[in-house]
């Protein structure tokens, strides 16, 4: 294939990523930390400077996860100066992220003052995911085996809350109030699965092997109407909710499921996740979810074609197209299947056009659904809705992270495996 | 003034305003009502069919409200049908809204199914504001002396939570939880004092007097920066917050704060509140809010010009809008000042250009920054934030309801007290 249109096109796309990347790790490391309380900020304008304090430990953590990886995976990041940055946000994290509870159960808050007072906990399990992410990577590269036991007893309370009892997150069980198998709870799993066992021998792999084929049959029931559909929720039993919960569409979400599978079919040499996890989990949301007019995804659909009630429904968001790269690339190193290389440069075209700011040398997060940039702030609080504002908002809405860099870092990784297989290394 | 170009052009206003009035009313006698389980669907299409079966208690209490308060006080709607309606609601309501606590607190449900099994329990006190105003105004019909009772002791409830110990609405206590006056409750607890005591003999409006001037004195600690900006979110002793909560704005809130500043100094005769309400709560949030580009009111800024981190925050939204023109009229009927009238009419080309949707005969609730319609039901389960989705969002973020008549209905009076006050009648 070497010298191709499609091997040209993938090495310019690897070079423009490769100094996009450069240019956010030094955004991160010159204006998130806080020097004098530990943490990161995460709120910051174009200009680097912080509009507000709070801390949220999702982002505490990804950014902890983020610092780590690119240092014990990626040489040019291999520097002091990240591996202290990391130590110090895992400090802030361990020192302030737990809140005690009377019952003994383990949970973190989502939210801390910038020195580290409990703001806001949430009444579900994905500050914790990213604090075992943080807790776990972090290990790795400082060898604390004291970490990495943190780690993994956060992990036994996320699957105590999962598969026995979510009591202890706080909400109380109403007879309305029908259980549903969301797509983020599984998808989370599995990721942390592969995150704990990633390198380790036989006796950890075995530890998480049933939960992790749990984890993949979760995601699965998420094929719904046939399998012409992949919805956001679905019951217990694996069928089709009532209402705009069970017609829920989230073509980002559905396409991050699909390069999950894609690890594990790929450890496990399974060719039906793998054939599955690209024509359900990845063609069925692009077909659904791919702007046809003005180009991007959609952050939002519903599958019988009503409105969405999500006032940001039509928005184009950067991190499903982060995980829309992650995916088709993945997905074409594995199988060589042109379209599938297609895809991504469809999606890579409209994101390097949209996304990037020149002027901080970062991302934008939020479009409006004809691609204008719709709020200009580079790290939010969190990126989805926002503040604790207290007396509407008891939870706000939450999706993903302010700081592009683990994603890219994702990416950049899946663009050289992508580049390698295809014989251009 | 008669035969002026003014009096014209209200008077046009107050015929468009009564024909659309009537074709939202007739959208929801003919379209929400459930003749199987009781209680109302308010997720409609522009077709009137039903999207989504949840019940949401607030748009319940509203409906309930909306139908007697049409039924009491304008002739034209004194129908049979319309008090059948109401009534059914409330039995609705009454059956289903209140939960049962351990505590023997009184807590009403946020989210019932059809059939009012409670879906979820917001750790705030709204839905039960609108449970109160539902069961005051359905007593004044009925003549139904108990119902009566279970608002005033849901009322006492109410009272409880924000003055003595809010620890029962269930949030946890969090060192960096600051306390906050957020606008929406001394303005709801405002709305609803002067709900209860409307038309009663001294005897009640004593019981609520001092409650009433503390809910004045709340809402204007929301007037900051030296007298330049009304801000949603203040500390308890009424200084500035810090951060994105503290400089948060909501125009539609202030001008709605407004014009229940304007009926409380009506009341009084209290010419400095009046003053207040208008060069604070209504000039500086349409001076701040509207959008001078594209027209219209923006959802949310920030005082500072930063971007707000809501991802809403540049739509344009049918509520504030309704808000604007009661406070304008009202405003300008107190003090027949053109200068109030000509915002009413600025605000009143837009709105009337812009939210109506000519194929239902009602209301949509939400546009683009550009005036485009950016959701296209006519009811939705909440016009703010949307479902249980329920592994992201715990509490949805709600800011308004869907039935465009009540505010219609308010607004038609105000305009006929406008008209009649500027000699038209």
């Amino acid at each position: 294939m070497k010298g191709t249109m499609s091997d040209v096109k993938l090495e310019e796309c690897r070079e423009h990523i490769r100094s996009q990347l450069d240019n956010v790790v030094d955004f991160w490391l010159k204006y998130s930390h806080d020097t004098v309380d530990g943490g990161f900020f995460t709120c910051l304008g174009r200009d680097g400077s912080v509009y507000d304090k709070l801390k949220y430990v999702w982002l505490q953590g990804r950014q902890v996860w983020m610092y780590c990886r690119l240092y014990r995976t990626m040489d040019r990041f291999h520097k002091p100066e990240i591996l202290e940055a990391a130590k110090a946000g895992g400090e802030f994290l361990r020192k302030f992220a737990r809140v005690s509870r009377a019952s003994g159960e383990w949970k973190c808050a989502f939210c801390l003052t910038s020195d580290g007072k409990a703001v806001k906990v949430q009444r579900t399990l994905f500050s914790e995911c990213f604090y075992i992410m943080a807790m776990d990577e972090l290990s790795r590269v400082t060898g604390d085996k004291d970490m990495q036991l943190e780690a993994e007893q956060m992990m036994e309370q996320l699957i105590h809350w999962v598969r026995v009892d979510s009591s202890g997150l706080g909400r109380p069980q109403l007879p309305g109030d029908v259980p549903t198998n969301s797509m983020a709870v599984p998808m989370m799993l599995l990721c942390l699965v592969q995150q704990l066992t990633e390198g380790q021998g036989q006796d950890v792999v075995q530890k998480y092997k049933e939960l992790e084929q749990w984890c993949v049959q979760q995601i699965l029931h998420h094929v719904q109407r046939a399998g012409t559909a992949i919805l956001e929720n679905v019951s217990v039993e694996g069928t089709e909710l009532p209402g705009c919960s069970g017609r829920l569409q989230n073509p980002g979400h559905a396409l991050e499921a699909g390069w999950f599978l894609l690890q594990y079919s790929a450890e496990r040499g399974d060719e039906k996740i793998q054939e599955t996890a690209i024509s359900k989990f990845m063609e069925l949301p692009y077909q659904c979810g791919w702007d046809k007019k003005h180009g991007g995804l959609f952050y939002f659909l519903d599958v019988d074609g009503h409105c969405p009630t999500q006032l940001e429904w039509s928005m184009k968001l950067w991190w499903p197209h982060c995980e829309a790269l992650i995916a088709f690339l993945m997905a074409y190193s594995q199988t060589k299947k042109p379209e599938l290389l297609e895809r991504f440069f469809e999606v890579y075209d409209y994101t390097f056009t949209h996304f990037p700011d020149a002027q901080s040398g970062e991302w934008f997060g939020y479009l409006t659904q004809e691609g204008k940039v719709a709020l200009d702030f580079i790290g939010g609080p969190f990126k989805g809705k926002i503040i604790r504002w207290r007396m509407y908002v008891e939870q706000p809405f939450l999706c993903c992270f302010s700081s592009q860099p683990c994603l890219l870092g994702c990416y950049e990784m899946g663009l050289a495996e992508g580049l390698s297989s295809s014989g251009v290394t």
